[in-house]
């Protein structure tokens, strides 16, 4: 069907190329590009001989004219953006100057202060709108799979949504007292940020994890889930008329907070950097050097993941309660792509994203985020493609709203 | 009366240099020496003035030629060891090249592998004597008052010593979530390390505070204590005869243990260095550089200290019991000599050590150990100079050692 660049070498770029690979109808050839052209080639190198063409070249998505030049080169008709968030702006540059279709799978934040918004790539509509491409925000799970979980919601089982709370899991072990799953700057930020919600409207701030239920899930069993902001509350708030609060939560073990508060007393997450020895040294730099390799944590993680939506709302005129989840297995995804559950379950969404794309199902020109499109072939696809879901009708409620009698 | 010249200039230095400054009839002269020539300059000038006149010299203490060299220029009648572990024998050799008594307050370490014993200093015994001049080692707390605690009790309250629980405990709060009291990577050793006591002749070796229990202790309250081994051991086991055990515990809050386990865990305790950013560093370096400096702890640190010996034996044919102790108050210290009541607590028997020579009460050529020496002179300077002791005959035991009918 035609031709994909995917932008990036790490964890999710290998669940993405993987993924493509098994998808050679739709994706004919790949290119695979970052800063680092041995990883690219090292992923080539792993999946090289089967019906996709793989090429790799070197990038530095930082730099627009660079970008341009290879999707020149390369003649991609959609751009996979799975390299840092801090690069969504100068890819989508890119992609406007040469016409090509984006995807990514976290929103836009400014490499300086830790904000999560979507209003710099909100601000590309117009521009996407006149060239007549589509941009794709946020198509990993969450954001991404949670919001093709509300839309498809929304479609089938609710005339109106009141309530949603997004539930995100994590069941995994690697054995290791402590280990931060991807980055662990980006794990410890999401962590000693201020909570937020949405409620009738407005966003309700809450201290660093100040908001904690106890929430027994299927296939995992009880944990402890915070309260955390997390992006796509944002475009949901806006997109799903009618409703009255949303929320965010994720799992964190004891052990995994006590671990980083007492990192954090000490000073070892701070970013601001101290003179060791004559030389400028960032604790949290120096901390990432010294924990577990992120990627060497995939062959020894075990357990699950689970995340859903438990929504709330109104259909024929009474209450309905509907829970629409995912379970991932990390030993099954690390040996079917050698990555485990956490890069699994949003290299997979991106993969599909781009494919919705390319067989013009969500073809439209401007920039969107997952729920503003038709849910039904992206929820077929993430059953064929490795996320099968299922759904609860009667789940145990967080905080249920008020109903309308 | 003499010249006591202090090598050193760190927090029990700056004891030790009060102490003699309030005791001008004995040391009528001193000198402080150390490598950083200003840290001896600024003490110099905080307490010149007084009858005690004040020198001050620049002097690296591994180099035994420079310490024999400011010995001649000095002429000092005893030195006051008070620099690292790691320095004890060649300030000994200095010592003995030049005929001037020597008095310390910890064994000598070798620089790379943590061992806390005797036998490098006691082999000096011979050449000592040979010499004429008297060795004292660890004329501090714990060594040191501890050790004439149980000589005292040996002298005025038993015919024989059955066990001894020596107990120090720390009830300060500096406030800081975690701070190390003085060198941290000496404190982090001392509980990472295996624990160890004497029983019937023999070590017996426990897991790294395996050993716990909760004691009430006078003037602090109930406190958990963990069984280490402490240097004391060594030369109590040999010098006190009929001895069946001795124990050594040490008091560590659930906080304390908590942020040092996950400090482990991470590896931030490592003394291995890593490469980062193509320059090797000790993690356990790194961390000293990050925690609160041990010299800001002072004006911080509220609370007591409570460290004794809880004694068990016979008397006139019939079982005793015998607790000794000092309480001494961070805040009281601080005022007085401006250190906290860790370095108070060793500084001042430091300062009662060189003085019990000086005075030639506990001169008598050799190396020797405190309980070595009629303790009496030695009890009567610590009510004297700031670490007055308290008595009990119906203290709580520990676990009673089974008693000779």
């Amino acid at each position: 069907m035609g031709k994909a660049l995917i932008i990036g070498a790490g964890g999710v770029a290998s669940v993405v190329v993987h993924k493509c690979c098994q998808n050679p109808d739709v994706f004919e050839e790949i290119c695979i590009a970052s800063r680092t052209l041995s990883k690219c080639d090292a992923l080539k190198d792993k999946l090289d001989g089967g019906r996709t063409k793989i090429h790799t070249a070197k990038v530095d998505a930082d730099n627009t004219d660079e970008v341009i030049a290879l999707i020149k080169s390369f003649g991609p008709d959609v751009v996979i953006n799975v390299a840092l968030p801090y690069q969504d702006l100068t890819i989508m540059d890119a992609c406007l100057a040469t016409g090509v279709h984006y995807v990514d799978t976290a929103n836009y934040e400014p490499p300086d202060v830790p904000k999560f918004e979507y209003k710099w790539q909100w601000a590309y509509k117009e521009r996407f709108e006149k060239a007549g491409i589509t941009a794709l925000l946020g198509s990993g799970f969450d954001p991404g799979v949670t919001g093709v979980f509300v839309a498809y919601a929304q479609k089938h089982h609710f005339d109106e949504i009141h309530s949603i709370d997004i539930v995100d899991a994590n069941g995994g072990d690697h054995g290791y007292p402590f280990a931060t799953n991807f980055n662990p700057e980006i794990n410890i930020r999401e962590i000693t940020a201020n909570g937020r919600y949405w409620e009738e409207g407005k966003w309700i701030e809450t201290a660093p994890l100040e908001m904690k239920k106890t929430y027994d899930l299927p296939e995992i069993g009880p944990k402890n889930i915070y309260l955390l902001y997390h992006e796509e509350l944002e475009s949901l708030a806006v997109n799903i008329k009618g409703l009255k609060r949303i929320r965010f939560w994720m799992t964190f073990s004891d052990n995994y907070l006590n671990h980083l508060k007492v990192l954090e007393n000490v000073g070892m997450t701070s970013i601001k950097p101290i003179m060791y020895e004559g030389k400028e040294i960032i604790p949290l730099q120096f901390l990432k050097e010294i924990l577990p390799d992120p990627a060497t944590l995939g062959p020894r993680t075990k357990g699950k993941t689970n995340i859903g939506c438990i929504i709330q709302g109104m259909k024929d005129g009474k209450p309905k309660t509907y829970y629409v989840y995912n379970v991932c297995d990390h030993q099954e995804c690390y040996q079917e792509v050698g990555s485990q559950a956490i890069s699994y379950t949003t290299g997979v969404p991106a993969m599909i994203g781009a494919m919705m794309i390319m067989k013009g199902l969500w073809k439209k020109p401007g920039v969107f985020n997952v729920e503003e499109f038709d849910p039904d072939p992206f929820m077929d696809a993430l059953n064929k493609y490795g996320l099968p879901w299922k759904e609860e009708f009667a789940p145990v409620l967080l905080d249920p709203v008020e109903v309308l009698a």
